[in-house]
This record gives structure tokens, sequence and C-alpha cells, in this order.
């Protein structure tokens, strides 16, 4: 397996200060290929680790499988290549169960075929939703605000990597009713992170991940949203803000957006009827323009 | 042009402080696909706004123009759909100057056919690293550290998005002996951002961008630092850290590379020649691990 963490030599400067040469730790990126069937099916800039769990929670988020038997097994080839050189351990091939069908390739999926606009198609949302197997209306679950509010700091605490490079994302997934942390995942990608986390679900036949929280230590874009809906998590949260579409997907498929979450306080942008607050319902009021 | 923030409305919570409804701002975030002579080359998920730089940024950092003339026009298509709803801006197609050779589809663009390990190929980053018209060693340029240290607070007060809604990515040049800011962008996406900085300037027929700094508001990765290098920009500054494939690429291409550029101090990775200090040569020396 690959290094997570890489030393290099590294001039600080410090103006007025000096200069000095000092040995620092980077975060490892390195590209994934992942290949299903021995077909060529994406390409990642990852960090290494985990990958099996990244191609699964991948395929998860792609609509590909949803049960871990539909992941039969995979292996990381590439060898020792025509020059003599160590095998990378950047090439993963899948193999799925009898019967699952087989990915379409990379141009076909993001790229869709759409009628609606006759010569030109049309790529908005429509085009790049996937639908989920999973109901999220159907979650009932809810998660303690005060409980929620504990998860950044829980999250920080366990990034060992990011602690010696600070380049990495991290997501986490927590259980609503308890609070246990159940799997933390941390790669220079956010969406890596995330694949990683739905990865080892998948593979552990968790899914759909009903009354969990997905914590994230960024930003929500619509890519992780739609990765959370995919593995049926009823709640993304993220330290950072949500895009617009993220939203507007959230809103969609029944997922319980939260933003800015940070000391005690929180946004929730759709769905709050997940948060659990000691607040009575009389104190809700509309107030001016938030921020 | 499509919106670049949106207004949603937000349920507050402050745990102990009660539940508020409010509107908020959120950053826009939606698909751009972007067609070269009608054929699909690309779908990213965009900020709307400068749409035109970011598919001509887009085609100098895969390798397919370095001249404004080369980039012949762009047209937003879509128009109104089957369905009557209005044009969204969506489907940007360009055409590019006759004798320009069309890019290759994503597909092969992501999977460069190599041969070194017989059956399993392999991705590494010498399939994916691209060759950069522009040969950063003849940059002779340099940048003051005292000057270099004012970007990151110059480049977050003309961050007008960003203080409003809290989820975009900054990209901007700035000239590397007057410190002046030749062009700032935000977008949803760092590579985005980064690309529609390269593509003002490859409309402005400004390549290879000399003597100019790209500062950036979060990390490196190697995508960005091998923009950098397609744009024959020979200084990339981050706020934060770097991955080890970044440095790496700019080791090998000649880029200085500059991380976690916070207040009075900075950490050089690569080429730290073009950081003029006025600390004495002597200064200089080893000490223990960094950070």
């Amino acid at each position: 397996m690959g290094r997570i963490t890489a030393r290099r030599p590294v001039t600080r400067i410090v103006v007025g200060g000096g200069v000095r040469s000092r040995p620092d730790l980077l975060a490892v990126e390195e590209p994934l290929e992942i290949r299903v069937g021995g077909a060529q099916l994406a390409l990642t800039m990852r960090t290494p680790g985990n990958d099996v769990e990244l191609a699964a929670g991948f395929l998860v988020s792609e609509g590909v499988i949803s049960r871990g038997e539909q992941f039969r097994q995979a292996m990381h080839c590439g060898g020792p290549g025509a020059g003599g050189e160590a095998n990378t351990y950047n090439i993963l091939d899948v193999t799925l169960a009898p019967g699952v069908a087989a990915p379409a390739p990379e141009l076909t999926r993001r790229f869709p075929t759409t009628s609606s606009c006759g010569l030109c198609g049309k790529a908005g949302v429509d085009a790049i939703q996937m639908s989920s197997p999973h109901r999220l209306a159907d979650d009932h679950s809810a998660v303690d605000a005060e409980l929620l509010t504990s998860f950044p700091d829980r999250l920080r605490a366990r990034q060992a990597v990011f602690e010696k490079t600070g380049g990495l994302h991290a997501a986490a997934l927590f259980d609503a009713g308890t609070g246990e942390l159940l799997v933390l995942r941390e790669d220079v990608g956010r969406h890596n992170a995330v694949d990683k986390v739905i990865g080892w679900a998948v593979l552990a036949d968790r899914l759909p991940l009903r009354a969990t929280v997905l914590q994230v230590s960024g930003r929500a874009s619509f890519e992780l949203a739609q990765k959370a809906v995919m593995a049926g998590i009823p709640v993304l949260a993220a330290v950072s803000a949500p895009s617009s579409l993220a939203a507007e997907l959230a809103d969609t498929a029944g997922l319980t957006l939260v933003g800015f979450l940070r000391g005690d306080s929180m946004n929730v942008y759709t769905h709050p009827h997940r948060i659990r607050t000691a607040a009575p319902a009389g104190s809700r009021r509309a107030e001016g323009a938030l921020r």
C-alpha cells in the first residue's frame, strides 16, 4: 500500500526573521484508476489507503451497487512495469458479482443523453442527478442538536494525518441516536473521503445507512449531497457552507442538510425535523438576513 | 448569465438559544457542459459567470490552446427546452480557429494509452502529466517575500461573493514585480477559479504569464500546479498545504511552490530562488521537523 505522508525539504521564510531549511510532511496525492472487469471506469487523485473502500463507495455513488454481495473482489494490479519499477498500487480492478450490470464508461455517464432540447441537449440538474434505491422520506430518525454540535471537534480530534500535514479532508459517519463514531476516513479529495466511508459501509452490508449523520470537514457540494442520498444517509452536516445545488438536491431527496456547524450553532437548510432541539416551538420567528 | 448567489430559507439553531427561520445567501453551483465544435468535452460543476474564460482556461490546461487567436468564439446554447423552460446557460460550445486540433474526448484524455505494463497499463504521474509549451526554467523573475505575504489579505478583501456566502474558492494573478492584482475569479470549484483566471489571460493573449504569482485561497493540489505550469506561471502560492504530487510536479517543471502563506511567513517547497528575502545567506540552516 502506498504512503499517506511524504517527507520533503522546505524553505521556511519568516519576513524579517530569516530563512531556514527543514523537512516537512506532505499529504500524499496519487492517481487511482478504478476498473471494473478490466474496463477503465474512473481516474481520481486520491490519498493511498482504503482503495477498495474508495472503489466500492464510488460504485455506490454511481448507482452500480447497493449491497456488499454485489462487490465480489478487488485487486491492485499494475505489478512491476516493463521498466522494472515497483508496483505503484495505482490501478484497482473490481470484479462484480454475476448479474450485476457493469457501469457505463465515464463519457456516457457524464453526458447522459437527453432530448429536451433537440439540437443542444440540456446539462441541467435533471441530467446529472442519480436515482437512489433508498427513500430518505422513510427514515424517521432524528439527532439531538447538542449532540450534533460535538461532531466537528470529534472529527478533528481523530484526523491523524491532517494534524501532521494540514492537507486532508475528512468524512465521518456517526450514529444519530448514540453519537457513536462508526468510521472516519481522510483524503486529499473530499469526495474520496466520503466514498471511502460509504465503501466501508457497503462492504459491511450496512446500506441504507439509516439513522446516521455524515459529517464532513469542509463545504457541502452537490456531489457530496448526492453521495449521501445514494447511500441512504438521512443527515449531511458540514463545517462550512453548502452550495445552492446541494440544498436543492437535499430538498428534493429528503436529505437534512446542515451547514456552518460551528461551536454551539448551525444552519439547517432542508428537512429540519430531523434535528431535535429543546427550544419550544413558539421561539420560531422570521428574522433578517443571516450572517 | 446565471445567478452567482441564491437566497434560501434556513433554520438557524443555537443550542440553548432557540430556533429561528431566516433567509440565507448560498453560492450558486450549476453544471456547465463544455463542447468544442459541437462535441462534448467536459462537464464541470461551477458558479455561473465568466463561462467563456472558464472554457478557454480549461483548454489551456488541457494543452489544446496557448494563444488567444486559437480560440475563435464561444456561444451558450441550450435555448428554451422542449418544455418551454428558460435557457439554462449550462452548455457552452467553443469554436476553435482553423488548424487547431480538436481535443480528444474525456475518456481518452483521462486514460492515455501506455504500454509500460503490458496487461495492466500504469496510472502514474507520467500518464497524467501534460507537456507544457512554456519552459519555466527560462523565467528568471522573482517576488519579494514581504510583498508576497500581502497577497492572501488582498485576495480575501476582493472576494465579494465569499463574504456573502462563505462558499467560494478564489484565485488571483499578481504581478511579481509591482504586486498589482491583475485578475481575480471566484468559484465553488477551486480548479474552475484557476481556469477562469488563465482563460482571462489567454483571451487577452498574455500567455505565458511570466513574472506573475498565482495566489489561491485553499490548498495546492497536483491539478492546480499543472494548470500553473501549462499557463507559464512561475509561482503558485497557497494559503494552505500542498499535496506531495503538487510538490513533485513543481520540482520537475521548474515551478516555485509556496504553501502555508499566512501572516508574515511561508513554506517554499520548490525553486525558492524566485522568493527574494532580505535575510543574509548565512542565516540558512537545517532544523528539526516543521509544524
